[in-house]
């Protein structure tokens, strides 16, 4: 065991030999490619080909966030979520996250913050996720797409944070924006604010 | 907005119609549904099917954490991410977060607790990690399978945390980790521990 984070990926680098389309669906696009190994072997990667997407931590004066709860079929049941959404082909991600939060949830907001990329299922899919931040809300109408049914309800930190414990709340992406959320609010970590463009 | 959170999800529900296997990869397997809205209305949800994983925060005596280095081909590169692997077919995930440890770190642990199951991408896959802590370590032999390769070093949570927030660790299980990991060292959530079975 090393006693430093390697500077140096080289030794662990996979090279592409070639690359296939293997599904082309409704929604899920996937590849296999041939690639190169650090020993010169060779082995096959398939993967989820994503758009990107986004996920709003939007704070109500009140302190509390502005919650989802949404049927998610694939695991046959509903869950807790901040307001998440896929990028439209060329969308910024900053257009997106206002986009996704006005549609889903009814909110507009005047500030904003980016705190970063969060790379969901590094193993076998392609997605970044954008953690964008969001004050001073002003409620609007929503504009759910058809064939869309959700739920908005506001929670407090500390709720989110026992209903994680509790196992309650177990989306990855929720958590992951809880980990930023509560270091923001202890204010160990800042965030840069600028206006909603 | 209503002022709690939901509970019955009845009114969300999406019910299956009918199942066709879209895709069966070396690696990736993918469904497609039909699913009957709430509203009555027919829709398609296609999925990744994962048999559900395990991670390991695995604490070393002096506190650091055991990490590894890892390439991610869908990413195009090397990812900084706490010891994770895929449920063999049929196996419990104790076993196999026992097994993923000392395979990819070497390392054996006489206390384990777990945390709870975790949901990845509830968008598109089934996958559930099993989120594990392990304690009391004792530095074995690696063994890696063919193909794999992999840097495993230690890294405190204050060296992990300042790597999130300035954008060098976004792997999402890694996130939902930290978060976990923070929570109990600060003694706010406490875990039941027990021994190697």
């Amino acid at each position: 065991m090393s006693t430093d984070r390697p500077a140096d990926d080289s030794h662990l680098r996979e090279e592409p030999v070639s690359s296939e389309e293997l599904l082309r669906g409704h929604f899920l696009v996937a590849r296999r490619d041939r690639v190169r190994l650090p020993d010169a072997s060779l082995a096959v990667r398939e993967y989820v080909c994503h758009p990107g997407a986004v996920v709003v931590v939007a704070e109500l004066d009140d302190g509390r966030f502005v919650l989802e709860r949404q049927w998610r079929y694939p695991l046959g049941r509903a869950f807790t979520e901040f307001p998440a959404g896929k990028l439209d082909a060329g969308e910024d991600p900053w257009r997106c996250a206002q986009r996704e939060l006005r549609e889903e949830t009814g909110y507009s907001a005047r500030l904003w913050a980016y705190a970063g990329p969060v790379h969901l299922a590094i193993a076998y899919s392609t997605e970044v996720i954008h953690l964008f931040f969001a004050r001073e809300l002003r409620l609007g109408e929503r504009r759910l797409d058809p064939g869309e049914f959700l739920d908005v309800f506001p929670a407090s930190l500390e709720d989110m944070l026992q209903w994680v414990r509790e196992g309650q709340v177990t989306d990855a992406k929720t958590l992951f924006c809880l980990l930023w959320a509560q270091n923001v609010r202890a204010g160990i970590w800042s965030l840069d604010w600028r206006q909603a463009g």
